[in-house]
């Protein structure tokens, strides 16, 4: 007799493969497909998406899962999955799935629209496409519930337990913290240095960060490295781990420093035993653990003092004459340059969670009907000027400039401030823990600093919500204190200044 | 009310995106994938083929099926559609769905484990990997059912409608008229060219192919070309057909030809209307129609003497060194210089269907239990010094050459020799029909000629089987005595011989 463990093993793969297929449609649609194929690609994927949620609302699971749920004879492993993919299911039962297929396809056609324009700057090509798309998005809210407002239903699919209530308290603090640093600081930074703004081969660019990438263990046996206007990283199945990175021949530092945070997220994807890859509890914890990752490799690593020391000179033999005269001083300073920017993944880690604050306030506005889609041009522009202090001069540069909304990912930017909010905390913890940090950086050694990531954080999955997990890892529970510290120091020193 | 086509559409709707979704997975892991990723690749296609499986053999559609299989009021499309379908469902519904699955497993081990035994020149570590295979396809073979002989079943899934006896009769004709021609030509060919053996940067190659299958109208937005160790073409859904070249860098005409050849596919591919693509006759004929399209594009037209004229200038243009002393006539007998050569992917056209004569040979005894598959190397080697007079002296170099059994294609290679059969034919006709192709050839303008062939075979997708087409364009039923007639009269004045 089979247990009910075991009836449900062929049910976890195909929900693993039906999710395999699914990511890899997507990063095909963004990396590897011609243009004129996205009609049938948004179509294909909503097919996909539709089929994964017919098996994953299937009443035998849900009968399996609810016996599961009184077993016994699980472990530690067993149970967390149980636990996980019930909440999957009850959230899937209660969305119909007409508005599930829906979703997906209006996803599709909101992204072309988006592709389209922002080369073009006009807003007015999305606006149909993502009033449609927030509309459904609504519908999804509303159809999952909440207990005390909309936007909570969204947050919880990226940051599962966290309210808007909590995210607003952080946000708050940090802005409210961050307000002295940044005015300060801004006003003793003076002009961006030029050297960072020649002409830089993109192919040079591109066998910089294949190098880069396998230097910080990024294994390529089990994943790749491609390029994509907009940088991301997606697990396609087991051992099968994807990071992007986008190149500017004007600017050297976008590709690195996008292959730098992209790694971040690759290592902890590649960090997860292979052998947990069907269970519920292989997965990564939240968004916002996601993010502390990419944070921690891209900033605390990758624009520290020490790893730029190591930097330099390999940056130097791919580009002697572009940074033959560069000094470590000059090129430490040049990528930590704090300005007012238009543009959230050029922003620098000091202004850059005033760039979330605003869309999280424009979500907010969107999902408590105080926002009109057609008014979000003018409300962001707005809203820029009250946080970064200047205004966009194309939809381009404002409304258009990320991806994300019009791929249906709202309730997704807060995580980027709570990743950045954890990445202090568990680097502080690193420091304290690992010995001779400063050390291996200058010697470009991350290996011992990965292996306890991995040992905390990756090899841990889904065993902890978000929120636990970071408490578990830092010792204590994390707020915004450690970003504002670590930020305060670092840049009162480097552009001397007091705060 | 909705009719039973309407009825009919969304299944055909899912039907098309579950074959895009396993196209994408397959050339995906063909082209991209990390190695490490093979297991999980071949589990998640598998699930993919069962998903399609059970939505093809689903009762409903049957019955939907044999309901319009008796309407009047289908247009002619959708009468062909119809027609199609009934039959692939009725073939579906006959293999259990657990042989299904079990199949697209195998194909994912046994294809991977080809391309560490081909490296390795070691057919141990295929064997127990095909073995399965094959006896998991005799068992696909007996479900399927066949008249005469097993074979057909087989054969049947690739060039419906044609039998093993009537494929034999044809080779046998072939075989014995091309044996005076070869033997008469290798007698007097002399050495290969020294100028085809030197250093071709590979990234030039690559950009060479790739200003070549625009010139010959590929369309790039709505396909793209790759790299693969073994190329090959994929319609991967509507406006998306992906094709690949391969590159060696001793070997310049290894990566122009595959290139001509995959694109006379793609452009088979993007001349079936996309209004067709969700319609089981908007599909492509059969593998020969497909390959008198490769071929045609590779030999008729890449191989003659005009277009050779086209392509040197523009080859010097590009590898000014290494080709820069070449005369038209010397490359117009470079690219057409027959030899007695191990290898079927790099045999010239008059020696390559006796390549493809030993493998039909291969494949009917193992289907007719008169061969083991652990006896293959050995029986291969022995056929090949009985066609091409010579021995393999490595597997890498013989049996393991060609990735199609591990792939669980077995009873395709025919259809390359039934394509060169009809591709003498179709440019017999269009010679007659298509006003100065030769001039048009020489300045390396294929419109016209691209033309004729969408009017009369790429716009009628699947409307005719692939023999009624054939003698539709050809005006009569077509046999081996055009092809026989093309490479006679083309190498007896080449090589100067009478035949």
């Amino acid at each position: 007799m089979t247990t009910a463990w075991e009836r449900l093993q062929p049910r976890l793969r195909e929900l693993t493969d039906l999710a395999t297929t699914i990511k890899l449609l997507e990063w095909d649609q963004s990396v590897m497909m011609p243009s004129k194929a996205a009609p049938a690609r948004a179509r294909a994927i909503a097919t996909l998406e539709g089929t994964a949620h017919s098996r994953l609302t299937d009443p035998k699971l849900g009968d399996l899962l609810e016996e599961l749920g009184n077993s016994d004879s699980l472990d530690l492993d067993q149970e967390a999955s149980v636990r996980i993919l019930k909440r999957d299911y009850d959230k899937a039962t209660k969305v119909p799935e007409d508005l599930v297929r829906a979703l997906a396809e209006q996803r599709g056609h909101a992204y072309h629209a988006w592709t389209e324009a922002r080369p073009a700057s006009d807003f007015s090509i999305l606006e149909p496409h993502l009033e449609k798309l927030i509309d459904l998005k609504k519908q999804e809210a509303d159809a999952l519930g909440y207990e005390e407002e909309r936007y909570d239903a969204l947050l919880d699919q990226f940051e599962p337990g966290m309210t808007s209530k909590e995210v607003k308290t952080m946000f708050d603090e940090l802005v409210d913290g961050l307000k002295p640093i940044v005015d300060a600081v801004l006003a003793a930074v003076g002009e961006r240095p030029d050297f960072l703004r020649k002409n830089f081969s993109t192919d040079k660019q591109m066998q910089f960060c294949e190098w880069l990438v396998k230097t910080l263990n990024f294994n390529t046996d089990e994943g790749r490295l491609d390029i994509s206007p907009h940088p991301f990283t997606i697990q396609i199945g087991a051992r099968d781990v994807r990071q992007t990175t986008r190149m500017d021949e004007k600017e050297l530092l976008f590709s690195v420093f996008a292959a730098m945070h992209e790694t971040g997220h690759a290592l902890y994807e590649q960090g997860i035993p292979a052998t947990m890859s069907d269970l519920p509890v292989g997965r990564y914890a939240s968004l916002g653990i996601h993010e502390s990752q990419s944070r921690l490799w891209e900033n605390q690593i990758g624009r520290s003092r020490p790893f730029s020391d190591f930097l330099l000179p390999k940056l130097k033999e791919r580009f002697p004459e572009e940074l033959g005269m560069v000094t470590p001083d000059e090129f430490y300073r040049g990528i930590n340059h704090p300005q007012r920017t238009l543009i959230r993944v050029s922003a620098d880690e000091l202004t850059y969670n005033l760039h979330v604050a605003l869309r999280f306030e424009m979500e907010l506005q969107l999902f408590r009907d105080e926002l009109e889609v057609a008014d979000l041009p003018e409300a962001w522009d707005s809203c820029m000027e009250k946080y970064i202090e200047i205004r966009p001069e194309s939809q381009a540069d404002g409304v258009l400039q990320d991806m994300h909304w019009s791929i249906g990912a709202l309730g997704y930017f807060p995580t980027y401030t709570l990743g950045t909010i954890y990445s202090a905390a568990f680097f502080t913890k690193a420091k304290e823990e690992v010995d001779n940090i400063e050390g291996d950086l200058r010697a470009g050694d991350t290996k011992q600093l990965l292996e306890w990531l991995r040992a905390k954080i990756h090899s841990q999955g889904y065993r902890y919500e978000a929120k636990e997990l970071a408490e578990r890892v830092a010792g204590e529970p994390v707020g915004a204190r450690p970003l504002l510290d670590y930020l305060g120091s670092k840049y009162s020193e480097l552009y001397e200044v007091s705060i």
